[in-house]
Protein backbone atom coordinates (compact mmCIF):
# COMPACT_ATOMS: atom_id res chain seq x y z
CA UNK A 1 0.00 0.00 0.00
CA UNK A 2 1.49 3.10 -1.02
CA UNK A 3 1.13 6.43 0.54
CA UNK A 4 -2.17 7.75 -0.76
CA UNK A 5 -3.19 11.68 -0.93
CA UNK A 6 -6.76 12.62 -2.06
CA UNK A 7 -6.96 16.83 -2.91
CA UNK A 8 -10.10 17.90 -3.11
CA UNK A 9 -10.32 21.25 -4.98
CA UNK A 10 -11.74 24.27 -7.26
CA UNK A 11 -8.40 24.35 -9.35
CA UNK A 12 -7.42 20.70 -10.18
CA UNK A 13 -5.43 21.51 -12.87
CA UNK A 14 -2.92 23.40 -10.83
CA UNK A 15 -2.07 19.40 -9.45
CA UNK A 16 0.40 18.36 -9.49
CA UNK A 17 1.90 20.84 -10.36
CA UNK A 18 5.62 21.03 -8.64
CA UNK A 19 5.15 17.68 -6.97
CA UNK A 20 5.29 16.24 -10.63
CA UNK A 21 8.74 16.95 -10.45
CA UNK A 22 11.81 16.29 -8.51
CA UNK A 23 12.19 14.06 -5.98
CA UNK A 24 8.27 13.91 -5.01
CA UNK A 25 7.42 13.40 -9.03
CA UNK A 26 10.24 10.74 -9.28
CA UNK A 27 8.45 9.20 -6.34
CA UNK A 28 5.22 9.19 -7.74
CA UNK A 29 6.40 7.61 -10.76
CA UNK A 30 8.00 4.77 -9.16
CA UNK A 31 4.32 4.54 -6.95
CA UNK A 32 5.73 5.00 -3.56
CA UNK A 33 2.72 7.81 -3.35
CA UNK A 34 -0.38 8.05 -5.41
CA UNK A 35 -2.06 11.28 -5.63
CA UNK A 36 -5.36 12.35 -6.76
CA UNK A 37 -7.26 15.77 -7.51
CA UNK A 38 -10.93 15.62 -7.75
CA UNK A 39 -13.06 18.77 -8.90
CA UNK A 40 -15.62 20.11 -5.64
CA UNK A 41 -17.20 21.35 -8.57
CA UNK A 42 -18.41 18.10 -9.81
CA UNK A 43 -20.92 18.07 -6.41
CA UNK A 44 -21.86 21.97 -7.41
CA UNK A 45 -25.78 22.76 -7.36
CA UNK A 46 -27.69 23.30 -10.93
CA UNK A 47 -26.52 24.09 -14.19
CA UNK A 48 -24.57 26.23 -12.96
CA UNK A 49 -22.40 23.57 -10.65
CA UNK A 50 -22.57 26.64 -7.59
CA UNK A 51 -20.74 25.61 -4.75
CA UNK A 52 -20.54 28.96 -2.95
CA UNK A 53 -22.95 31.54 -1.56
CA UNK A 54 -23.18 34.06 0.17
CA UNK A 55 -22.51 34.40 4.43
CA UNK A 56 -25.11 33.81 6.73
CA UNK A 57 -25.41 37.32 8.97
CA UNK A 58 -24.08 39.61 5.97
CA UNK A 59 -20.40 40.22 5.04
CA UNK A 60 -17.71 40.22 2.18
CA UNK A 61 -16.86 37.05 0.33
CA UNK A 62 -18.44 33.96 -0.45
CA UNK A 63 -18.98 30.68 1.66
CA UNK A 64 -18.28 27.22 0.55
CA UNK A 65 -21.50 25.33 1.27
CA UNK A 66 -21.76 22.61 3.35
CA UNK A 67 -23.89 20.14 1.21
CA UNK A 68 -21.83 20.43 -1.45
CA UNK A 69 -18.26 19.73 0.01
CA UNK A 70 -19.93 16.80 1.69
CA UNK A 71 -21.08 15.47 -1.12
CA UNK A 72 -17.59 15.63 -2.73
CA UNK A 73 -16.11 14.87 0.30
CA UNK A 74 -17.93 11.47 0.22
CA UNK A 75 -17.58 10.30 -2.79
CA UNK A 76 -13.52 11.11 -2.22
CA UNK A 77 -13.86 8.48 0.48
CA UNK A 78 -12.61 5.26 0.04
CA UNK A 79 -14.14 2.06 1.74
CA UNK A 80 -12.39 1.61 5.36
CA UNK A 81 -10.86 5.11 4.49
CA UNK A 82 -8.32 5.70 7.14
CA UNK A 83 -6.67 9.06 6.26
CA UNK A 84 -7.14 11.77 8.17
CA UNK A 85 -8.93 14.50 6.11
CA UNK A 86 -7.58 17.74 6.28
CA UNK A 87 -8.97 21.27 5.64
CA UNK A 88 -5.97 23.65 4.73
CA UNK A 89 -6.97 26.78 6.83
CA UNK A 90 -4.93 29.25 8.21
CA UNK A 91 -7.23 28.99 11.43
CA UNK A 92 -5.79 25.72 11.91
CA UNK A 93 -3.36 24.61 14.45
CA UNK A 94 0.25 25.42 12.63
CA UNK A 95 1.77 22.27 10.95
CA UNK A 96 5.04 21.11 12.61
CA UNK A 97 7.15 18.28 11.12
CA UNK A 98 6.44 16.26 13.80
CA UNK A 99 3.09 16.52 12.32
CA UNK A 100 4.60 15.85 9.01
CA UNK A 101 6.59 12.41 10.56
CA UNK A 102 3.23 11.26 12.13
CA UNK A 103 1.37 11.42 8.42
CA UNK A 104 4.42 10.37 6.84
CA UNK A 105 3.75 7.13 8.38
CA UNK A 106 -0.03 7.02 8.30
CA UNK A 107 -1.80 5.76 5.01
CA UNK A 108 -2.02 8.73 3.27
CA UNK A 109 -4.76 11.81 3.63
CA UNK A 110 -7.85 13.68 2.20
CA UNK A 111 -6.86 17.56 1.60
CA UNK A 112 -9.60 19.82 1.25
CA UNK A 113 -8.54 23.12 -0.26
CA UNK A 114 -10.55 26.25 0.87
CA UNK A 115 -11.35 28.66 -1.35
CA UNK A 116 -13.64 32.02 -1.69
CA UNK A 117 -13.92 33.84 2.47
CA UNK A 118 -13.91 30.31 3.79
CA UNK A 119 -16.10 26.69 4.44
CA UNK A 120 -19.60 26.66 6.39
CA UNK A 121 -18.63 25.34 9.64
CA UNK A 122 -21.03 22.69 9.52
CA UNK A 123 -19.10 20.52 7.06
CA UNK A 124 -16.34 21.02 9.22
CA UNK A 125 -18.03 19.39 12.34
CA UNK A 126 -19.78 17.12 9.97
CA UNK A 127 -17.21 15.60 8.10
CA UNK A 128 -14.42 15.71 11.20
CA UNK A 129 -11.98 17.74 8.99
CA UNK A 130 -8.83 18.83 10.96
CA UNK A 131 -8.01 22.29 10.14
CA UNK A 132 -4.41 22.90 9.35
CA UNK A 133 -2.11 26.01 8.87
CA UNK A 134 0.79 25.70 7.07
CA UNK A 135 1.91 29.59 8.47
CA UNK A 136 0.65 32.82 10.15
CA UNK A 137 -0.29 34.55 6.03
CA UNK A 138 -3.04 34.49 3.88
CA UNK A 139 -2.85 32.39 0.77
CA UNK A 140 -5.69 32.74 -2.10
CA UNK A 141 -6.70 29.10 -1.50
CA UNK A 142 -5.17 25.86 -0.03
CA UNK A 143 -3.69 24.72 -3.18
CA UNK A 144 0.00 25.48 -2.44
CA UNK A 145 -0.43 24.53 1.05
CA UNK A 146 -1.47 21.18 0.01
CA UNK A 147 1.14 20.80 -1.86
CA UNK A 148 3.35 21.99 1.16
CA UNK A 149 1.89 19.28 3.45
CA UNK A 150 2.34 16.76 0.60
CA UNK A 151 5.86 17.80 -0.39
CA UNK A 152 6.74 17.62 3.57
CA UNK A 153 5.33 14.37 3.91
CA UNK A 154 6.28 12.60 0.51
CA UNK A 155 9.84 13.05 1.08
CA UNK A 156 10.27 11.12 4.12
CA UNK A 157 8.66 7.90 2.92
CA UNK A 158 10.84 5.24 2.26
CA UNK A 159 13.24 5.28 -0.08
CA UNK A 160 12.85 9.06 -1.41
CA UNK A 161 15.71 10.49 0.11
CA UNK A 162 19.19 9.27 -0.78
CA UNK A 163 20.56 7.46 2.24
CA UNK A 164 22.85 10.78 2.61
CA UNK A 165 19.93 12.86 2.85
CA UNK A 166 18.79 11.66 6.45
CA UNK A 167 17.41 13.88 7.62
CA UNK A 168 18.45 13.50 11.03
CA UNK A 169 20.82 16.66 11.26
CA UNK A 170 18.08 18.99 9.88
CA UNK A 171 16.10 22.38 11.31
CA UNK A 172 13.14 21.08 13.95
CA UNK A 173 14.76 17.61 14.51
CA UNK A 174 16.63 17.98 17.21
CA UNK A 175 14.64 21.03 18.66
CA UNK A 176 17.56 23.35 16.98
CA UNK A 177 17.74 25.23 13.48
CA UNK A 178 20.34 23.74 11.54
CA UNK A 179 23.85 25.07 11.79
CA UNK A 180 25.85 27.00 9.37
CA UNK A 181 26.87 25.09 6.11
CA UNK A 182 30.45 26.17 4.10
CA UNK A 183 32.02 24.46 0.80
CA UNK A 184 34.48 24.40 -1.31
CA UNK A 185 36.37 27.07 -1.89
CA UNK A 186 38.32 27.49 0.90
CA UNK A 187 38.25 31.32 0.95
CA UNK A 188 35.32 33.03 -1.27
CA UNK A 189 35.49 37.19 -1.61
CA UNK A 190 38.06 37.10 1.63
CA UNK A 191 35.65 34.85 3.60
CA UNK A 192 37.52 31.51 4.61
CA UNK A 193 35.42 28.57 5.84
CA UNK A 194 35.83 28.64 9.82
CA UNK A 195 39.37 26.90 10.46
CA UNK A 196 37.43 24.25 13.17
CA UNK A 197 35.87 23.22 10.02
CA UNK A 198 38.93 21.96 8.20
CA UNK A 199 40.66 20.78 11.54
CA UNK A 200 39.81 17.05 10.46
CA UNK A 201 38.60 16.95 14.10
CA UNK A 202 35.81 15.20 14.68
CA UNK A 203 34.56 15.79 18.09
CA UNK A 204 35.58 19.68 17.75
CA UNK A 205 33.61 20.06 14.75
CA UNK A 206 30.57 18.14 15.94
CA UNK A 207 31.12 20.63 18.93
CA UNK A 208 30.95 23.47 16.55
CA UNK A 209 28.05 22.50 14.73
CA UNK A 210 26.08 22.20 17.89
CA UNK A 211 27.11 25.24 19.28
CA UNK A 212 26.12 26.88 16.17
CA UNK A 213 22.81 25.58 16.15
CA UNK A 214 22.22 26.60 19.80
CA UNK A 215 22.99 30.26 18.52
CA UNK A 216 21.10 30.32 15.57
CA UNK A 217 18.10 29.20 17.71
CA UNK A 218 18.88 31.43 20.79
CA UNK A 219 18.68 34.15 18.15
CA UNK A 220 16.20 33.70 15.86
CA UNK A 221 13.66 31.45 16.96
CA UNK A 222 13.87 31.48 21.39
CA UNK A 223 10.44 30.35 20.99
CA UNK A 224 11.84 27.07 19.83
CA UNK A 225 14.19 26.46 23.21
CA UNK A 226 11.73 25.20 25.85
CA UNK A 227 8.31 25.07 25.89
CA UNK A 228 5.87 22.43 24.50
CA UNK A 229 4.80 22.59 21.50
CA UNK A 230 1.14 23.47 20.58
CA UNK A 231 0.34 20.38 18.30
CA UNK A 232 2.25 16.90 18.57
CA UNK A 233 1.79 14.49 15.88
CA UNK A 234 -0.63 12.33 17.87
CA UNK A 235 -3.08 15.25 18.42
CA UNK A 236 -3.22 16.35 14.54
CA UNK A 237 -4.13 12.22 13.87
CA UNK A 238 -5.98 11.03 16.48
CA UNK A 239 -6.94 14.80 18.88
CA UNK A 240 -10.35 14.78 19.70
CA UNK A 241 -13.01 16.76 17.48
CA UNK A 242 -12.74 20.32 17.16
CA UNK A 243 -15.31 21.54 19.10
CA UNK A 244 -18.95 22.89 18.47
CA UNK A 245 -18.69 27.16 18.08
CA UNK A 246 -20.73 28.78 20.48
CA UNK A 247 -23.91 29.27 18.12
CA UNK A 248 -27.16 30.12 19.98
CA UNK B 1 6.13 49.97 -12.22
CA UNK B 2 4.38 46.52 -11.19
CA UNK B 3 5.64 44.34 -8.76
CA UNK B 4 8.01 42.27 -9.65
CA UNK B 5 9.63 38.43 -8.66
CA UNK B 6 12.75 37.11 -10.05
CA UNK B 7 13.30 33.07 -8.29
CA UNK B 8 16.69 31.46 -8.80
CA UNK B 9 16.37 27.89 -8.38
CA UNK B 10 17.38 24.65 -9.89
CA UNK B 11 14.34 23.74 -11.16
CA UNK B 12 12.49 26.74 -13.25
CA UNK B 13 10.63 24.62 -15.09
CA UNK B 14 8.30 24.38 -11.56
CA UNK B 15 7.24 28.07 -12.09
CA UNK B 16 5.24 29.46 -12.59
CA UNK B 17 3.40 26.37 -12.04
CA UNK B 18 -0.16 27.29 -9.94
CA UNK B 19 0.73 30.97 -9.93
CA UNK B 20 0.09 30.83 -13.39
CA UNK B 21 -3.77 30.09 -12.69
CA UNK B 22 -6.33 31.95 -10.99
CA UNK B 23 -6.27 34.62 -9.31
CA UNK B 24 -2.48 35.09 -9.54
CA UNK B 25 -2.63 33.97 -12.67
CA UNK B 26 -4.99 36.55 -13.63
CA UNK B 27 -2.92 39.22 -12.22
CA UNK B 28 0.02 38.29 -13.82
CA UNK B 29 -1.58 38.25 -17.65
CA UNK B 30 -2.62 41.65 -16.46
CA UNK B 31 0.77 42.72 -15.80
CA UNK B 32 -0.30 43.86 -12.10
CA UNK B 33 2.93 41.64 -11.56
CA UNK B 34 6.22 40.51 -13.63
CA UNK B 35 7.76 37.22 -12.79
CA UNK B 36 11.24 35.48 -13.75
CA UNK B 37 12.27 32.26 -13.16
CA UNK B 38 16.34 31.80 -13.66
CA UNK B 39 18.50 28.31 -13.12
CA UNK B 40 21.30 28.88 -10.98
CA UNK B 41 22.96 25.91 -13.08
CA UNK B 42 24.00 28.45 -15.89
CA UNK B 43 26.45 29.71 -13.40
CA UNK B 44 27.67 26.32 -12.55
CA UNK B 45 31.00 25.20 -13.07
CA UNK B 46 32.75 23.55 -15.87
CA UNK B 47 31.19 20.85 -18.43
CA UNK B 48 28.81 19.26 -16.16
CA UNK B 49 27.25 22.86 -14.56
CA UNK B 50 28.25 21.85 -11.36
CA UNK B 51 26.65 24.03 -8.29
CA UNK B 52 27.39 22.32 -5.28
CA UNK B 53 29.84 20.62 -3.48
CA UNK B 54 30.65 18.18 -0.01
CA UNK B 55 30.34 20.32 3.15
CA UNK B 56 33.25 21.62 4.43
CA UNK B 57 33.82 19.28 7.99
CA UNK B 58 32.05 16.27 6.78
CA UNK B 59 28.33 15.37 7.27
CA UNK B 60 25.83 14.10 4.94
CA UNK B 61 23.72 16.09 1.74
CA UNK B 62 25.54 18.49 -0.53
CA UNK B 63 26.07 22.05 0.07
CA UNK B 64 25.02 24.65 -3.29
CA UNK B 65 28.63 26.54 -3.32
CA UNK B 66 29.29 30.20 -2.73
CA UNK B 67 30.95 31.51 -5.77
CA UNK B 68 28.03 30.04 -8.02
CA UNK B 69 25.04 31.43 -6.13
CA UNK B 70 26.94 34.85 -6.12
CA UNK B 71 27.09 34.69 -9.85
CA UNK B 72 23.37 33.84 -10.18
CA UNK B 73 22.32 36.16 -7.61
CA UNK B 74 24.51 39.11 -9.57
CA UNK B 75 23.58 38.56 -12.72
CA UNK B 76 19.93 38.37 -11.56
CA UNK B 77 20.29 42.14 -10.13
CA UNK B 78 19.20 44.48 -12.60
CA UNK B 79 20.26 48.80 -12.01
CA UNK B 80 19.26 50.66 -8.91
CA UNK B 81 17.47 46.97 -8.17
CA UNK B 82 15.82 47.79 -4.25
CA UNK B 83 14.02 44.94 -4.06
CA UNK B 84 14.96 42.63 -1.07
CA UNK B 85 16.92 39.38 -1.41
CA UNK B 86 15.20 36.26 0.43
CA UNK B 87 16.48 33.10 1.17
CA UNK B 88 13.60 30.49 1.58
CA UNK B 89 15.06 28.35 4.49
CA UNK B 90 13.81 26.47 7.58
CA UNK B 91 16.18 28.54 9.42
CA UNK B 92 14.59 31.57 8.94
CA UNK B 93 12.42 34.14 10.93
CA UNK B 94 9.11 32.82 10.46
CA UNK B 95 6.94 34.52 7.71
CA UNK B 96 4.14 36.63 9.07
CA UNK B 97 0.87 38.57 7.25
CA UNK B 98 2.51 41.81 8.28
CA UNK B 99 5.58 40.59 6.59
CA UNK B 100 3.51 40.22 3.72
CA UNK B 101 1.91 43.59 3.78
CA UNK B 102 5.22 45.31 3.66
CA UNK B 103 6.47 42.71 0.63
CA UNK B 104 3.49 43.74 -1.27
CA UNK B 105 3.89 47.07 -0.85
CA UNK B 106 7.29 46.96 -1.79
CA UNK B 107 8.69 47.03 -5.42
CA UNK B 108 9.20 42.78 -5.43
CA UNK B 109 11.56 40.62 -4.33
CA UNK B 110 14.21 38.18 -5.22
CA UNK B 111 14.08 35.07 -3.76
CA UNK B 112 16.52 31.92 -3.88
CA UNK B 113 15.22 28.57 -3.49
CA UNK B 114 17.87 26.27 -1.84
CA UNK B 115 18.01 22.47 -2.07
CA UNK B 116 20.24 20.00 -1.14
CA UNK B 117 21.58 20.03 2.64
CA UNK B 118 21.88 23.80 2.73
CA UNK B 119 23.88 26.91 0.76
CA UNK B 120 27.10 28.05 1.83
CA UNK B 121 26.62 30.71 4.47
CA UNK B 122 29.13 32.71 3.36
CA UNK B 123 26.48 33.89 0.03
CA UNK B 124 24.03 34.27 2.66
CA UNK B 125 26.32 36.98 4.21
CA UNK B 126 28.17 38.34 1.03
CA UNK B 127 24.73 38.82 -0.64
CA UNK B 128 22.91 40.04 2.13
CA UNK B 129 20.36 37.42 1.41
CA UNK B 130 17.46 37.56 4.69
CA UNK B 131 16.42 33.91 5.49
CA UNK B 132 12.77 33.38 5.60
CA UNK B 133 10.92 30.39 7.03
CA UNK B 134 7.24 29.59 5.74
CA UNK B 135 7.05 27.33 8.50
CA UNK B 136 8.23 24.70 10.77
CA UNK B 137 8.56 21.76 8.76
CA UNK B 138 11.04 20.43 5.80
CA UNK B 139 10.70 20.70 2.14
CA UNK B 140 12.37 19.46 -0.74
CA UNK B 141 13.12 22.57 -2.00
CA UNK B 142 12.28 26.42 -1.32
CA UNK B 143 10.59 26.33 -4.92
CA UNK B 144 7.10 25.68 -3.21
CA UNK B 145 8.27 28.31 -0.22
CA UNK B 146 8.64 30.79 -2.79
CA UNK B 147 5.40 30.28 -4.56
CA UNK B 148 3.74 30.50 -1.21
CA UNK B 149 5.55 34.13 -0.66
CA UNK B 150 4.31 35.19 -3.73
CA UNK B 151 0.73 34.15 -3.77
CA UNK B 152 0.28 35.56 -0.24
CA UNK B 153 2.20 39.12 -1.51
CA UNK B 154 0.19 38.86 -5.16
CA UNK B 155 -3.31 39.03 -3.53
CA UNK B 156 -2.81 42.07 -2.00
CA UNK B 157 -1.69 43.93 -5.07
CA UNK B 158 -3.90 46.86 -5.66
CA UNK B 159 -6.92 45.26 -7.91
CA UNK B 160 -6.22 41.32 -7.72
CA UNK B 161 -9.02 40.53 -5.14
CA UNK B 162 -11.84 42.32 -5.89
CA UNK B 163 -13.69 44.92 -3.19
CA UNK B 164 -16.03 42.23 -1.47
CA UNK B 165 -12.86 40.44 -0.60
CA UNK B 166 -10.53 42.95 1.05
CA UNK B 167 -9.21 40.76 3.39
CA UNK B 168 -9.64 42.96 6.20
CA UNK B 169 -11.59 39.96 8.30
CA UNK B 170 -9.33 37.70 7.62
CA UNK B 171 -7.36 35.65 10.46
CA UNK B 172 -4.12 37.36 11.23
CA UNK B 173 -5.49 40.77 10.32
CA UNK B 174 -7.02 41.80 13.73
CA UNK B 175 -4.70 39.69 15.78
CA UNK B 176 -7.17 37.08 16.11
CA UNK B 177 -8.65 34.12 13.71
CA UNK B 178 -11.16 34.11 11.98
CA UNK B 179 -14.94 34.04 13.09
CA UNK B 180 -16.94 30.59 11.61
CA UNK B 181 -18.52 30.80 8.45
CA UNK B 182 -22.04 29.74 7.37
CA UNK B 183 -24.10 29.96 4.32
CA UNK B 184 -27.70 28.40 3.05
CA UNK B 185 -29.26 25.46 3.43
CA UNK B 186 -30.31 27.08 6.84
CA UNK B 187 -30.44 23.40 8.15
CA UNK B 188 -28.24 20.67 6.81
CA UNK B 189 -27.81 17.04 8.21
CA UNK B 190 -29.97 18.22 11.38
CA UNK B 191 -27.05 21.36 11.86
CA UNK B 192 -28.82 24.83 11.83
CA UNK B 193 -27.41 28.05 11.26
CA UNK B 194 -26.54 29.54 14.60
CA UNK B 195 -30.02 31.76 15.41
CA UNK B 196 -27.63 34.90 15.75
CA UNK B 197 -27.02 34.90 12.43
CA UNK B 198 -30.34 34.63 10.79
CA UNK B 199 -31.58 37.95 13.14
CA UNK B 200 -30.69 40.84 11.27
CA UNK B 201 -29.54 42.22 13.93
CA UNK B 202 -26.00 44.03 12.65
CA UNK B 203 -24.68 44.67 15.83
CA UNK B 204 -25.72 41.06 17.92
CA UNK B 205 -24.00 39.35 14.69
CA UNK B 206 -21.02 41.70 14.85
CA UNK B 207 -20.73 41.01 18.85
CA UNK B 208 -20.99 37.20 17.97
CA UNK B 209 -18.49 37.28 15.72
CA UNK B 210 -16.06 38.81 17.39
CA UNK B 211 -17.07 36.62 20.33
CA UNK B 212 -16.13 33.25 18.02
CA UNK B 213 -13.03 34.84 16.91
CA UNK B 214 -11.61 35.54 20.48
CA UNK B 215 -12.90 31.93 21.43
CA UNK B 216 -11.45 30.25 18.78
CA UNK B 217 -7.99 31.92 19.04
CA UNK B 218 -7.82 31.59 22.46
CA UNK B 219 -8.18 27.61 21.94
CA UNK B 220 -6.37 26.93 18.97
CA UNK B 221 -3.52 30.00 19.17
CA UNK B 222 -2.92 31.77 22.79
CA UNK B 223 0.31 32.27 21.84
CA UNK B 224 -1.42 34.74 18.93
CA UNK B 225 -2.56 36.72 22.01
CA UNK B 226 -0.13 38.99 23.86
CA UNK B 227 2.76 38.83 23.27
CA UNK B 228 5.05 40.79 20.38
CA UNK B 229 5.48 39.50 16.77
CA UNK B 230 8.93 37.65 16.55
CA UNK B 231 9.18 39.63 13.21
CA UNK B 232 7.72 42.82 11.95
CA UNK B 233 7.83 43.92 8.20
CA UNK B 234 9.76 46.49 8.88
CA UNK B 235 12.66 43.94 10.46
CA UNK B 236 12.08 41.37 7.43
CA UNK B 237 12.47 44.38 4.87
CA UNK B 238 14.93 46.62 6.57
CA UNK B 239 16.10 44.76 9.89
CA UNK B 240 20.06 44.19 10.70
CA UNK B 241 22.13 42.06 8.14
CA UNK B 242 22.44 38.69 9.36
CA UNK B 243 25.13 38.32 11.88
CA UNK B 244 28.07 36.43 11.19
CA UNK B 245 28.64 32.63 12.72
CA UNK B 246 31.15 33.58 15.31
CA UNK B 247 33.61 31.14 13.73
CA UNK B 248 37.02 28.92 14.65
Amino acid sequence: MSWSATVLTLYPEMFPGPLGQSLSGKALERGTWSFEARNIRDHGIGVHRAVDDTPAGGGAGMVLRADVLAAAIDAATVSDDERPRLLMSPRGRPLKQADVRALAEGPGAMIVCGRFEGVDERVIEGRGLREVSIGDYILSGGELAAMVLMDACVRLLPGVMGKFESGEDESFEGGLLEYPHYTRPAEWEGRPIPATLGSGHHAKIAAWRRSEAERLTRDRRPDLLGGPDLLTGADLLTGAESKRPGGK
